[in-house]
């Protein structure tokens, strides 16, 4: 399939992806590191453990929306092609290799 | 117990408590600022999804491992002193809340 | 594609799949029930709170892989046959669903 | 302490515990067992698999609620009572050990 007939998110030969969210995403991981920024200054001014707690599963939730974003991506995207390509079996084990690692 | 015969990293009056392990945790949040700034770049770069998702895992298991010093310091600081005063069942039960929002 | 052609472990009209590894889930379901037992046994003589936590640890781990097991079976099976058939959105939002719902 | 005068939870020399919520936390166990044993059944007659997924995901939680209670119970029974005794390093290291296998 080549790159210029079928523009599909996946290019298995770099394997480099434009990501469907970009700008989204984006957007989500400025405000995510200006909360890691937050959690340091909370840190330094002494701030409650609780309070410093709460922020970060703030954060915590932050990072796995992105994280959801990006895997249902991936699969309606490189998944999907690798499928239709007849690849889907390597595409899906590394599916699998990186839920196992999310996350825990 | 008055505060000022034992300077426990727990104020009740105002909930300031200074990090035992301040320095680390700051170093900690540096790295992970960093890697969050890592991820936008492999976004902005088109990287691979599955290369993106695992860099995110390892920002996952970063924040988690402050989460657990933040705890471990807590119990060993805020809810030990609670105990000693006879205000655990007040802190424990806030421990717990923050565990149930903590990682999900 | 036709059901008796192409004997796929999903049958999208009443939603019944042959797990391929059918044998060795009901296996380890088996053993997940007996260390569910287990754990009423250690409560009822009155075993360690940390010992008790530990075999807890222990099922959620055997729980987490039948999980495994099932998601990608599942991608291999019914999520590549609705892509082969056109419905690949449906199958992977409804993947995603069930993602969002496990393990948290 | 001596353990007629103070009949706490917690009895160090034999680590033996009766868990305060000993009848609701067997009940607890007994419906995931049986939650447990309807997985087996849905498996058994090819139930589709985001349907078994679903299921799963209420063990997942029904399992962490109990989790969640015997931390809580341990925090305010054992760990509590070894705070008192001055041996409270060991119960919250002890603690955290376990918060790191669970739920992971």
């Amino acid at each position: 399939m080549s790159k210029t007939e079928s523009p599909t998110p996946c290019h298995d030969g770099e394997k480099t992806v434009t990501q469907p969210h970009k700008k989204a995403l984006l957007n989500r991981l400025n405000r995510i590191a200006g909360q890691v920024k937050g959690i340091s200054n909370m840190i330094e001014s002494d701030r409650y453990c609780i309070d410093i707690l709460t922020q970060i599963s703030a954060i915590q939730s932050a990072l796995n929306a992105v994280v959801m974003q990006l895997i249902e991506d991936h699969t309606k995207g490189c998944v999907r092609k690798a499928i239709w390509e007849g690849d889907g079996d390597v595409a899906i084990s590394e599916l699998m290799g990186v839920l196992k690692k999310i996350n825990r």
